[in-house]
Parts: structure tokens; sequence; C-alpha cells
């Protein structure tokens, strides 16, 4: 049976975890682990032990970032580590984070964060599920968090 | 037998990875793993699994770029993941990302993502052949997405 | 019975380390390893030290930062040596870094040193219990050196 | 007998490994493997091959970047990447990068590429034959690409 | 008897080893193994190689950076490399970088490079002695290159 790690923080203002588990639990029987931390910079390495020692075959790395210039400097620095830890550990990780300045209210924020946590989530369980599961989206133009895009021309 | 892996994303708003297929089809017999994954973050660790897991010989990776900061900077975390998942992996992965503000309209970057894809395809396939098959393109003024540049002077 | 690794700096100017000890001391019968370097940049392989030589389970890293272009570049540098060390050796290195320019006065700045070495000394001892010790926090909008800025919404 | 490998590009506008060729030939009896990428970002792992694969004591990486903030980036990207190569392959890469920026004209970038990869090919012999060979020039402020610009005080 | 390396450069346009050196050779009998590298870019390999091939116990990697802003950039890329070699090798790399626009005069930068190489060279034989024999300094304001700033209030 498969096993989705979930990783978050005690730093991000919405309870992200929260509503990718709902939507792991609503769409499939994978057991779940989840990970709390202070930051997202205490993230990379929480993940990593989530799949080498929690036996996890896939990661989500839940995250919120502030607006100041050392705050983009320091998700910058998490998602480096996340990076790595993917490539060390060869599964993936997928970074749900969240930027303050994405959104104009605080409203605007928390909804940002359950829909970019909601459908990766959804991503999550497809690339469980084999490796061209999302083929079927490739090219679409699909975003997390808003709207997708589209496509810009069918073939 | 020759394998590449084609890794791509629903992000992109086109279907990269279909024009490179097409060449590679058209010019080799090589057999084609493709790997579809969200986002181009998520490209590192799924070209490096295409490497190892699937045992292929060399990987394109293909993905879109939006033009806000936060999108160059995503794309900078990518490209560092794709530079260590190649040393890692000790194969080629070539990266075939476009940036959004490459272009002026939708269909100019219709048309820089479909000529980038289709001439590292052909890169590939030299890659594969051997570690001197471009050298007679060395020094030349090569360019993907858009018309070579040239060489400065003859030598 | 757990051990816990303190590297600090002569850089700094406030002595982080006393703060950090004297909470884990209060509130733990943890052991304490001390690793004193120059600056902030010696601080990575100090803490993988601590790790595999000194087996500590869990680092945290005391640093300030001055306030120039310079400064800020290299607690980068020393920020993805962290990331690094914390995947090499597959342990929490809580980074604690203060910046200079984060406060207007010597007083302030003292006040924020003091409160994120203690504040973060007890994420430590969080993190060592379990991984879902600090679960109860997750999403509540922690902050280290100042005041919690608390969720957005409660669930 | 040494092995030197040169790596270089298709982007590049010069024929940068030409010059550097020339100069290994007429100094010394050293081998040359060469390897012909795409551009600089494809440097470092066929780099490490040539150390790993194809036995190269030490490489030249030749590479050539354009002037648009993307470049820098990819540029900075592909340093990176040396380096990585660099220590996972206990060798020298010489990193031999031309800024089409550094030159005004043409006619200056192309004497820039060709003083840079002649100049840098005697460093390569110089690092071949000991540790200490270039200890003679040390803190003598040498320069590739352009004039020494000198000590700035003798001892 | 402990063993201390000295990687320099050609680029460089002060000594600085010979500071380091004659600090050393008066405070300590440790033996001196020296490396000089064309630019600091080559300064990571080198010292990993002083730490695993000359089995040094610690490293001093001396540099000088010029004022452009790809300048900057090399000397960030020279210092994320010096990190990940002292990860790899798990020794201490002291990293003694001079940069160009900290001095108004030559003369000035004299002094600086003088100044931090020597003071650096005392760090080096500390660190040497014990991880805790720099601990009565710790949060102390010490500064190499320049005067102390010393601590904003003693506990």
């Amino acid at each position: 049976m498969a096993k989705i790690g979930i990783a978050d923080t005690t730093f991000a203002r919405v309870d992200m975890a929260s509503f990718a588990i709902e939507v792991i639990r609503k769409n499939s029987k994978a057991k779940i682990e989840r990970y709390t931390v202070p930051g997202f910079k205490d993230l990379p390495v929480a993940c990593k032990i989530l799949i080498e020692k929690y036996k996890c075959d896939i990661v989500m790395a839940l995250g919120m970032a502030g607006k100041a210039a050392i705050d983009k400097q320091c998700a910058h620095e998490a998602s480096l580590g996340l990076q790595q830890a993917q490539l060390m550990a060869n599964r993936h990780i997928l970074e749900v984070f969240v930027h303050t300045d994405e959104a104009k209210t605080e409203k605007e924020l928390y909804s940002i964060a359950k829909n970019r946590s909601e459908k990766h989530a959804l991503n999550a369980l497809g690339l469980l599920k084999s490796k061209t599961a999302l083929t079927k989206y490739a090219g679409r133009g699909r975003r997390q968090g808003k709207n997708d895009e589209g496509p810009i021309r069918r073939k």
C-alpha cells in the first residue's frame, strides 16, 4: 500500500496539511505520515527522513513564505534543499509553497493555500500511479493555487 | 538500442514533447520513455529516475517558465537540480526551457517552444552518437528556439 | 540520553549560545556539545562534525549577519551549506541567524537574538521528542525573534 | 602520459578549443580528448565524463555567455555545476568562460576568447606539473583574456 | 603533528599566503602544504585535494575578488564550492577572501589582506586545538581584516 508523507510548518499561517490530507483520504487508501517542523528551511531533511526512515513513496512539502527580501531568499534556500533531497532519495517531493505577496487579502491567501494544497495532493496521487498518469495533461497550462491558464494552441 | 527519456510538465502551455518525439522518430530508432510531472521543479528527480530506473541513455527536460520574478527563481532552482542530476547520474539531461517573456505573442511563444524542442532533439541524437559528433559545429554560434548567430570569424 | 549540539561564532555580537543552553538545561536532561567557529560560513561543517563525530541528535547553528550586501550573500552561502549538511547527516540543524538590519537599536538586536535562540531551543526539544510533537502548532503562524503572527483563520 | 580534456560548445561564436589545443601541442606531449556539447550548461557532466570515463587528468571547459540577464543566470548555473563536478571527480576543471558584454566589438570578443583560452591552457599545464608550479606567480595579479593587473606591492 | 593547507591564487594582487605562513610558523610547529591555482574558483577542489591527498587537518583558502558584478558572482560560486568541499571532506576550510571594493586605496587593500590572513591563521590554529578553543570569544564581535566590533552587551 502506498505511503504519502506530509511535511508542514508551524510558521505557516494556514493549516495546509489538513486540505491535502482530506483530498488524499477521499481519493485513495494511501497511508499518511505527517512531520511538522518550525519553518520551511527545516522541510528538506524532514522530507528525506519521511522517505528513508518512514518509507514514504512520495512527499508533499507544505510551507508559507513571508514577503520580505530575506523571506524570498529563505524560500530559495529551502527549494534548493528540496531539489537535493529528491535527488538523494530518488523520490518526488512536491513543493507546495505559498508566498504571502501572492494575495491581497488574508482571505485570498487562505484560498490560494487551500487550492494549491488540494490540487497538489491530486498530483501526488497521479505521480504515485505511474510516470505517464499525468501525460494527458502535458502542456495544458495547469496551475495550482489559481485557475489553469490552459494550452496556447491545441495540436 | 538507445533509449531517450522525455520529461515534461502539465504546467507548460505547449506540448513540447510532441515536437521532440516526432524528430526522434523521424531520425532514429531510439526507444522513448516519457515522464510527465506537474511543474519544472519536478523534472530533475524525474530525469534521474528515467536514467537510473528506466535506463535512458540521455534525457530531454522540457519546461516553460512564467514571467514573474518568482518564476525566474523557480527556473533557476530547477536548472540547478538538473545540473546535480546529471552529475549524479553521469548522463546528459538537455534542459529545454522556454521563458514566457522571450516572446511577444502566444504564436511566437509556440514557435520558440517548437523550434527549441526540435533542435535539441537533434542535439540529443548527436550526443548519443559520440562525444565529437557535434564538434563540426563547435564555436559556430548555434541557437535553439531562434536563428543561429553564427561564428564571429572563421578560422 | 539525547545530545544537542550548539554551534556558534566569534563573529556574532551576542552570546546566543548562552540563551539556548539555559533553556535546554531548564527543560531537559539532554547533554550539550558546544563548537565555536570564527564566522557563520564555518558553521555547516562544524554542525556536521557535531552530528557525525560527537553523535549529536540535533544541532542549533547560531549566527549573526552584518547589513552589507556581501553579508547577505555570505549568510545565503552558509544557509545553503546548512541545508546540505542536514541532508548528508540526516539530522535537523536549526538555523538560528539574526540579521543586523532586523533591529533599529543594539538593544532590540540583543532582544531578537535572545528570543530567537530561546524559542528555537524549545523547537529543538520538540523535534527531538517526535516528528509530530510540533503538529499541534502546524499552520499557526509561529515566529522566533518576535511575536507570533498567528493563524489566518481557524479551521 | 598526461591527458587533457577539452570540452566546448556549439553555442560559442568562437572556436576557443582550437586556441587551447594549439598551445597544449606546442608546449607538451599531453594527449587531448575533445567533447563538444550544445551549450555551457551541458559542460559540467561532459567534463566529469572526460575525467571519469576518458581518464583525463585535467579538463578545460570552454564556453561563451550571451548578455541578457537569463544568460548570466545560465552561466551561474553552469559554474556551480563545474564546481560540483570538480569536487566529485577530485580534478581541476578550468572554467574558461567569455561573457559577450566584456567586449565592445566582435573583434575584441574574439581576441579575449583567444587570449583567455591560450593563457588557461598554460595554466592547465602548470597545474598538471605540480601543486606549486604556479606558486612563483602567487598574488601577482595575473589575468586571462586581458593584461595582468600585477601585484599591489612587492614583498 | 598537525598539517595546515594553504591554497592561494595567481589572480590575487597581494601574496596573502606569506602573511598566513609567517603567523603559523611563529605560533606552532604545524607542517604547511601550499597549493597555488589560477583563480578562486579553482580553490575548492585544491582545498579538497589538500585534505584528502595531502592529509591536511585544516585548510586556508586565500583569494581576492574584483569589483565588477561578475566578480561578485564568481566569488559566490567559489564560496559555495568551499562549503561543499568542507562537507565532503569533513574538515574546516577557512575562506579568506578580500573584495577589492572593501578598500579605497591599494594601500588599504593590502592592509586588509594582511590583517585578514594573519587573524584567520590564528583562527586556524584555534580550530586545530579543539572545538571549544574559540569559545571564550563566542559572541564577542570579532572581525578579520578590520577592527573587532565587540559584543553588544556583556552577559
